[in-house]
């Protein structure tokens, strides 16, 4: 079973894939989408295009996308809101299972703690995938968010259910 | 010069397509796209086909997209922008011209304040549009959207370039 986990951002869209095998993880690849410029709407459009080739490339049969932290700043809520549109459209236009995490159940899964620092994810995700090379913070992220994925579909009927069907 | 407008929504998402010709306007078609259910992505997938759709059926030269208010309920405004992300996507794939107006420039230029009521500006756009059926208050205010555009974008060299550019 393969995971594509998301960080969802307007400038930099983390993302990251993993295979799943019993209780075994692997890494398959990571990088980041860019987006530059002051056309948000071109933005949007070259976020989709550099995701859904990267979806192409490694079709994954799960996303996990994380849940977009709504603060009081409405001006970068939005933004990052545009954002994650992208970052849900694409999965499922290519019809994955997709599964949403809130950033401290994230943390808590990966590093234990709901509170940790972005240095201890990109540690622990070194840890459980030897070897990585980590494309940036935003990448590290998305590896952290699929590996979550992993953790908690793994034990839902839903991802039995996908399992059977994989192996039909 | 066919424009679409949209004003942007997760469960409603209005449209309203008008015909520009010098200064004469006139309407083409108007809807709303609806999107229901629990699951987000599903939802923004079916606003994204929805809107391709009327893309495609319509082929309009410019897109027009009022801006998202911006207030204090954070979850609200994120919801906007992951919906805001599909209405700027779809114009954007299809290689449209796009603008974007606030809320209360769309109500000045066409009602003559900014603080108008929705049904004022319902009223303004039948009167401008004689014999239109509007699909809804949504679809009311994704026409003024393009008369807003219509307005501004005459006046605009881009506008200019794009009138020669489709009589070439």
């Amino acid at each position: 079973m393969r995971v594509l986990g998301i960080d969802p951002g307007l400038r930099n869209m983390g993302w990251g894939i993993i295979d799943v095998a019993g209780s075994r993880i692997s890494h398959v690849a990571n990088g980041i989408c860019h987006s530059v410029g002051s056309d948000l709407a071109v933005r949007l459009l070259s976020l989709h295009e550099q995701l859904t080739d990267v979806v192409h490339r490694f079709q994954p049969d799960h996303a996990a996308i994380e849940q977009t932290f709504v603060n009081k700043d409405g001006v970068a809520t939005l933004k990052l809101g545009q954002a994650r549109g992208i970052a849900l459209l694409v999965p499922a236009q290519a019809g994955l299972v997709i599964g949403e995490y809130a950033p401290n159940k994230v943390k808590k899964t990966i590093v234990g703690v709901g509170h940790a620092e972005k240095h201890q994810i990109e540690h622990m995700v070194k840890l459980q995938l030897p070897g990585v090379k980590i494309a940036g913070a935003d990448a590290a992220d998305a590896l952290a968010i699929a590996m979550c994925h992993a953790h908690y579909a793994r034990a839902s009927s839903s991802w039995e259910a996908a399992l059977k069907k994989a192996s039909a």
